[in-house]
């Protein structure tokens, strides 16, 4: 391992930023066999979670979604106390403290398959199982105040290992952007008003029972969706399991529509979950983003973000997709 | 022309973000003969600027670097007032808004040369004072409250065309991140004493008599790097002829170093510069952003951003690569 994480903070700005030497350590496109296949459990780290058929033993083949620790981890949660270096005596500000946090991947599929729409649907809904049962794993710990569960496919969403597999990443702290977030939400829950209203409008994509799936009034990429519950709720982690079935359905569909409207893209499927603990008005909801454009000079200049296809356009494709 | 550029906002989050589809039309890498090559004038929209030798007629041959408007505009002087539907008698809050402002591209060079050090030293302080000129006459124009210059060099870091080029983007408002940035400066200028200080530290990539070079303190990405004046300058335009010269030397220097110190990565530049008739501690900088590593789920959902590379490194790295 090289040096430990570190955030550092910059004065000027206002910015924060996490160095993770590691990181760059981990190796991007393997072209040998797979490290996450079935049989290859000795090349990652032991199992924190695995779903697998009666007998067989941990860390052993036989599993159908096997949950471990990020061997090339952004994070780590044996670096000390979060925060520690910023509530010391000291009135000098603070421009760096460990990066202390979790990161785990999930291995989605115990053979070789590269998109998450192709995935059978038990199979998806074992997934999004895993990804319940760990935020609640870590809600109870106690120790993280967020954490984010995430998926990247493709080389153009930032993925550097093909087999289908997503991560989460928790930290002690809830990171300012999703802090303006909860601050936007407001006392009542705004998402509630707006998903009953756009069901009925132009941003609807397609919806089931419990779920509505629709574009987002300002997206930041050409096809960006969300997923959202139609009933009021703050956290993933309050999924039931039958709920989780019917999700997954719903995601591999929109996936499936995605691909067709959009040629293929490469995505970034997040989960937008409350942060741990939080009482506020927080509606959680999985955002899809189809990465077709690309940042520069003027995005990272500016923060704003100019996509080419306005979203009732983009409803209008991905309902077309079916 | 499709339909015109509108900004969206999401009052659910609390974002906008502007909605563009000309530039979906825009080509990517073309390979064909090179439109911004010295006698292929006819391809661009006529110029609002050239540096020429005496004698040359207006979009003809004989110039050395060559400003216009973008064929493919993200936004538009011609949709009307700025914020006109957010000014009416209305309560309700605005969802939509003209996409309205200016967006212009620099040729820099009549040859066909795709990476910025390699240009000619008189060249490139050519093109330094175009950026200049540009600036200053669209904050003389008044209509505008921002504007950015920004290099994007190689398709990682979003450029659609190799020949060496960069841009102009202007708006009626102030972005928030640079809102926020400026905010954050404070009454004073924190950058003024960071730079005195950092001459004698770590983050010291190199200086000149005007400018210095530095890795700042949370660096986004490995090996980002600014160049700063080194007496106090809220505002790009008010550079002389002779810094201009000064600063291309210091920016191709760092180039130079960052090609060779981080394996030839893909750039953006980004000229970061007070708000027009903004009357506060700003400093104005060249950020340059070596784009090795890509932004995933992660980083679209937290704002979080992951380097892998100590700004103390990165520093080092760059100091060796003279």
């Amino acid at each position: 391992m090289g040096p430990a994480p570190e955030w550092r903070f910059d004065p000027l700005t206002g910015r924060r930023g996490l160095i993770s030497p590691d990181r760059g350590d981990r190796p991007i496109h393997p072209t040998g066999d797979c490290p996450f296949c079935e049989g290859r459990e000795a090349e990652t780290p032991p199992e924190v979670l695995a779903i697998r058929d009666p007998g067989g033993a941990p860390n052993g083949p036989g599993w159908r979604v096997r949950v471990v620790p990020n061997r090339y981890a952004a994070v780590r949660l044996d670096l000390g106390e979060p925060g520690a270096s910023a509530t010391g005596a000291s009135a000098a500000p603070r421009l760096r403290e460990p990066g202390v946090g979790v990161a785990e991947v999930f291995l989605e599929c115990p053979h070789h398959e590269t998109a998450f729409r192709n995935l059978s649907r038990p199979q998806a809904a074992d997934v999004i199982r895993a990804w319940r049962d760990r935020l609640r794993s870590w809600r109870d710990d106690g120790r993280l105040a967020f954490a984010q569960v995430f998926k990247n496919e493709g080389p153009a969403a930032g993925a550097s290992v093909d087999h289908c597999h997503s991560q989460l990443i928790g930290l002690p702290f809830v990171p300012p952007a999703v802090a303006d977030e909860v601050r936007a939400a407001g006392h009542g829950c705004v998402f509630c008003g707006w998903i009953a209203a756009e069901l009925g409008g132009p941003l609807r994509v397609a919806e089931s029972d419990e779920f509505a799936v629709l574009c987002p009034p300002a997206p930041r990429f050409p096809g960006e969706t969300w997923v959202l519950p139609k009933v009021h709720a703050p956290a993933f982690e309050s999924l039931a399991d039958t709920e989780a079935d019917e999700l997954a359905t719903v995601v591999q569909g929109l996936l499936a529509r995605v691909h067709r409207a959009f040629h293929g893209p490469d995505f970034n499927l997040i989960v937008k979950s409350a942060p741990f603990g939080h009482a506020g008005p927080y509606h959680w909801r999985i955002e899809v983003l189809p990465r077709t454009t690309s940042t520069a000079g003027w995005e990272w200049g500016t923060g704003l973000l100019i996509n080419t296809v306005f979203p009732e356009r983009a409803a209008e494709l991905l309902r077309a997709a079916a």
